[in-house]
């Protein structure tokens, strides 16, 4: 069988060089025919319009997607499944990039800058430094121990801060101090002072942080969500900021995205919203065309693959 | 000789329970009498017009000051000398709270935090992240390899991120990749996409980031000013910013301090201005008097000291 890969950004040489020596056929999706998406077995990026165009083709021979995303909640998983489409993330390609917005996020909250900006902006020269931390002080709880988790867990312990991380089974991983099962979150919570969710978007983690999640938070400094927005529900983490159980917030992700103008999320002063972008970094592809070079020379050889595949069932 | 000390802050059990057991009187700043001025041997703390008051006493018994900062150039230095009083600095108390800050204003900037402030004050969901960057990009060039430069580079090299230090000798320090000495300061500057001053406040520091400083810089992302105001030349800076030789500048320390509110420097949007906080930490004093309790006993036995000790010529 010819491969036709579709792709939604220009290939490395490297993967170029592949395709080309496996007699593949590359198309860019702008230029696409209708005609041709029956070819299609091979999709570098996703459109949702385009993908379910070609997935509806009858004789559909798509066999791969890799996704630009770390997440594949927006995917229609369960007919890639039904096809026996593999799909492959981004995970790992924003690990380093995420885990230092986090980072930042933190030390925005804990070295004042959030004030200083609001006093940069008055031109007020305010030595106060009211409520200044080290992140040594404070514990870290972080819902989900893959590779955002691990990377700034690690990050965090070279600053001697205590890590404590959450995943299903409460198995042991590198850079935390101690792994809670999901199951058992509750006693972690109480004791932490800045809470963390990476956790994926599935339907266990719909509304995950809500009142009743909140109810076992005793007094925490700053709430980050990297995860996805739907994770929170908004009007139960506004209640706990105005109940100081939370006192800072840092959202990368929003329900729903874009966030409207007139969420009242915009106006809470301890709240910092980043609009989705801790996972961009300038060399974004580069990254995940790495992925791309590690799966297809066994692929092309046999259709398997080395790395990154999501389970279609599980949704990550 | 009885000692007699004047406290500027309340201390610690630990150090109470020395001065108890040697006898000492303790007296609060506030307390102390003119007719009592020259008995004082110990300042814990100082404060320029009692402070001189104090050492202008004919027969001043004056023999020991542990300053609340790092830098002391605002003591009188010649006459404390001229004197034989020993200064103790608290050297070493803002090192993981100043490399905190500085850490923080990096990736403020590489992680666009500074475009997201401005976007949540003005309810705008802009995905776009322009110049979203990561640490491990840069070179990152730290003028000081005292405390805080060495607390700063051991975080930095954890994000794998490459660090050079400037010290007078050009010797090695751990967490430096590399060490320059001063005097060859341009090789490093060229090669710098962050520059960090930690450099205390000499005359020899005194408008040391000028016109010709920049002119070795090519294209740096972030310039930070934790040393002291007057190591930089503000106009000068100003025209890097302009020239685009510098992107962003992060200040903590300014010149003059206050900075006066129709300084320029406020109205630059690549600017951000700290207002001398970054060394501020919530138990500050208790850190401050694990030096006290360090040097207390051999002051006490023969008057000598530990640590912290400041070579008054040099000024550090």
């Amino acid at each position: 069988m010819t491969e036709h890969v579709v792709k939604f950004y220009d290939l490395s040489p490297e993967v170029t060089s592949m395709l080309t020596k496996a007699g593949a056929k590359v198309t860019a999706a702008a230029d696409l025919l209708p005609a041709d998406y029956a070819s299609v077995t091979v999709m570098f990026g996703w459109d949702a319009s385009l993908g379910n165009a070609i997935i509806d083709t009858s004789n559909s021979q798509l066999r791969w997607i890799q996704s630009t995303s770390a997440g594949v909640d927006y995917f229609p998983k369960d007919k890639l499944a039904a096809l026996g489409v593999t799909v492959t993330n981004a995970s790992g390609v924003h690990a380093e990039p995420i885990a230092q917005s986090v980072f930042g996020d933190m030390l925005y909250f804990t070295r004042g800058l959030n004030t200083h900006v609001q006093n940069t902006q008055t031109h007020t020269w305010n030595n106060q430094g009211n409520n200044m931390r080290v992140l040594s002080e404070f514990k870290v709880l972080i819902f989900g121990t893959g590779h955002i988790g691990a990377e700034l867990a690690q990050n965090l312990q070279a600053l001697h801060v205590h890590v404590t991380g959450i995943n299903h089974s409460g198995r042991a991983v590198a850079g935390f101090d101690q792994v809670y099962p999901l199951a058992e979150y509750q006693t972690a919570v109480a004791d932490a002072d800045i809470i963390v969710n990476i956790l994926p978007g599935t339907e266990e983690t719909r509304d995950f942080y809500n009142a009743e999640f909140f109810s076992h938070v005793a007094d925490a400094f700053l709430f980050i969500n990297v995860g996805r927005g739907f994770s929170v529900t908004n009007a139960e983490l506004i209640q706990a900021v105005a109940a100081k159980k939370v006192r800072y917030v840092a959202l990368d992700v929003a329900n729903p995205e874009p966030l409207p103008a007139d969420n009242p999320l915009w106006d809470i002063p301890e709240v910092l919203i980043t609009s989705h972008t801790t996972g961009f970094v300038d060399d974004y592809t580069a990254r995940l065309l790495k992925i791309v070079a590690a799966n297809l020379p066994s692929y092309l050889a046999d259709g398997t693959f080395v790395r990154n595949v999501v389970d279609l069932n599980k949704g990550y």
